[in-house]
């Protein structure tokens, strides 16, 4: 097969640069830093939400929709994070033909201006928690621009939540952090996630406390995947969320916020693609069976019907590819880029015979197969290869994560992969110097894996990593 | 029952204002114009969401999303592009810190960035047709806002097409508004529309034919609920739009674009709703069954769960209220207000006899039903009550329709309603003269009620009214 992209060892950048345009996920937009998701990418965001918003509305969160536009006078009234968000605002200035009075920002993230009606539908305890989710654009003016990953418009889920005390929005941050996130990153996308607290420097603008999911990419840097974040009483005080509580006292709420955006399609990308294109894991792919009809002759139209229905029929997501005027070779070089998991080709010899040949993406494998097989065999590889990507990208974690004692050994390893060394060896000073080398501290976790309620607990582990 | 809203006869506008207020479906956003879609109103506007993709799929469209930023220089390319959107566009003159080089305008629709990059990616007539959609918010700086009528921001769908010869991209506009639009007002929304082409003055800034759906609301104006148009070669020329022939010759594409918004909702609440609030038909309540429980009582909760999930294996979407705490009266003018289709009211008396209580929404019709009759009486009400409404609304729009013959009489029976007026006795200058006196030409229907190719074409009605 003829080279088609970069490959990776040779330059991970373009290569993912290339796989981006190869197969048609995005392009970039006319305005710096925007970008424009075409359909190939569309269609795998579309099942991103879909699995997603199923999991959010288990977990009893409603959606709703907030304005884009946000008063600048909101942003300011949460110091830490009007400053984290100040350097990378969009203003309108104009509209309607005239300068408006209060200039509007267009929002970066949603906490204020949801504050902002929190404070008006929250009266007792009996409104709590109030449960909120909302799927939108957001825009943050990116210096460094690239797709999927720092963009300047993306489309996410943003949720906010107020809660009557502390311990049960510590519960609801977790709850979305493990049943949400971690659920659908490892059980759906297949990528096994690191999941930590953030440290003091690495934290939300404006949160008590950030917890995030890390994924390995490919050349061994990290991409923090998702975040859920602790408010605490922050926003509930700079908006009066107030509400008179069950001893009749007026009282404060405590608020969450977690979001997961398009950059899952960065991570699903570099977690999981080859030197011939993107890998999606079959639990996600919108196309899981791509059906191809190798070239035309008798009865192959209607036994391309045949196995389409009955793979349906089974509940596999199937894509007919009948473009028998296009060669066969360029439409399966475009099939390996977009990553279908499993190829059903099927000619007039195949039919011939009785067979089909199935050809795997995740293993390469090539197998004929007596039509009357083909939607068994299908079903089992989709099964398997969900399996095979997952235990692949572990794999690959664990052959690049070392674990070291001291700070200047972490700042090395993570030069290939992820440092894991004592948090007591590094400290916000080494996190500093780590800073200065290009790594940053990615999450602290407690030696068993679980989430840390405070960076002060002993014995915690930090992930030192370069990242995106 | 306590009048809860400003009775429709009394103020309309009012009425409506109470209605999205008291039923909580949005709240006016900090922004002018702009608007919070509460979870009450966004559940709705998912299920349109859903029915509409999943017919606009089925016309073979794919799901893209093109930037929210558009450079101020697309819209000027095309002449009464830029001439009829002007006066809405907001401007974003400032970001990241710094005054920007080149003024973006926040989309108010995406003809010319989608424009744009189908002149990069359409080369061959085997790229045609290139059918795209997006669901995407979009910007209108209103002067006289109107909770979902009209925002300055509202959700919508806009789909965008390509095709290699007008013929092509004509047949598609028409399919796209009865395949897609009138099928889902009609069979899901259950409001009766009338389909017909804009005259020159009302058609979309850019397009050669501007075809709509337009529903009688309950104070007799039309609400325009979406809009197909056919763009003839305006944009492609614009935007160099072109590819290489059948015969190798190059040909300028031909393009169309459509859209639907949360201005439906508005039509939703105006067509169906009545004194006690809401009534959402069955097919697109998001709730179709509201399961109450009275009070508690031994084994209520138990018989509760079970009906629940009786009528979901019968494929009904159940909502259960067991919050007993909060009186019934109070909790049932609130479902009367959301406007569920169907209630099913359980309490200790009614399950010592063996029963529950059916309310319908639209009809008021209240039954005591035994338990294992339940599934069945609520399936049969939720068809029947679709059809109802949309019957009523039917009716309504028919007895406020008047067949005239002049334009003065017109004029005088859009005050109530409909008039039906042959074109030929109003014409632009008896437009004129209508708008004059807040009277539009809402369509031009052929006399069978089909969508003329011309308003040039003999015979043709013109329905005026007022509007929305």
């Amino acid at each position: 097969m003829a080279r088609v992209l970069t490959p990776r060892a040779e330059d991970f950048p373009r290569w993912y640069q290339d796989l981006i345009a190869k197969a048609q996920l995005a392009d970039n937009g006319p305005v710096r830093g925007t970008m424009v998701i075409r359909p190939a990418g569309y269609s795998i965001w579309e099942r991103m939400q879909a699995e997603m918003d199923a999991r959010i509305k288990v977990a009893g969160a409603e959606n709703a929709y907030f304005p884009l536009f946000i008063p600048e006078s909101y942003l300011k009234r949460e110091a830490e994070h009007v400053e984290g968000f100040s350097p990378e605002l969009a203003v309108v200035t104009h509209a309607g033909g005239k300068q408006l009075a209060e200039p509007v920002v267009v929002r970066p993230t949603s906490e204020t201006v949801i504050g902002e009606f929190m404070a008006k539908w929250v009266d007792s305890y009996r409104d709590l928690p109030l449960l909120l989710n909302q799927w939108a654009n957001v825009v943050r003016w990116e210096l460094r621009p690239r797709t999927f990953l720092r963009t300047s418009e993306f489309l996410w889920q943003e949720g906010h939540t107020a809660h009557a005390d502390e311990a049960d929005a510590r519960a609801y941050a977790r709850r979305i952090l493990h049943e949400v996130y971690e659920d659908f990153m490892v059980g759906v996308l297949g990528i096994p996630v690191v999941v930590g607290r953030k440290t003091g420097r690495e934290r939300f603008a404006g949160a008590t406390n950030t917890m995030t999911l890390e994924g390995m990419m490919g050349d061994g840097k990290a991409l923090q995947m998702g975040t859920s974040h602790e408010l605490g009483q922050n926003f509930a005080k700079a908006f009066d969320i107030s509400f008179s509580g069950r001893g009749g006292g007026k009282e404060l709420a405590w608020t969450t916020s977690w979001g997961t955006s398009t950059r899952m399609l960065g991570g699903l990308i570099m977690a999981h693609g080859d030197d011939n294109g993107l890998r999606v894991p079959p639990k996600l792919a919108p196309i899981q069976a791509y059906l191809m009809v190798v070239k035309a002759g008798e009865g192959v139209a209607e036994a391309a019907a045949s196995l389409r229905d009955g793979l349906r029929d089974a509940g596999v997501r199937v894509g007919l590819d009948d473009r028998v005027d296009t060669p066969f070779g360029r439409r399966a070089v475009d099939a390996e880029l977009k990553g279908y998991p499993v190829r059903v080709e099927l000619g007039p010899r195949d039919l011939a015979a009785g067979n089909a040949v199935i050809v795997r993406r995740v293993t390469s494998a090539k197998t004929v197969v007596p039509l009357a097989n083909v939607v068994a065999e299908v079903t089992a590889a989709l099964e398997a290869d969900q399996k095979a990507l997952h235990d692949e990208a572990l794999a690959f974690r664990e052959s690049r994560t070392v674990e070291v004692s001291s700070l200047a050994d972490a700042i090395e390893a993570a030069q290939t992969g992820w440092a894991r060394v004592p948090w007591s060896a590094v400290g916000p000073q080494g996190e500093t110097e780590a800073n200065g080398k290009a790594v940053t501290v990615r999450c602290l976790v407690r030696p068993d894996g679980s989430v840390p309620d405070s960076e002060d607990e002993p014995g915690l582990v930090a992930i030192l990593a370069r990242s995106y």
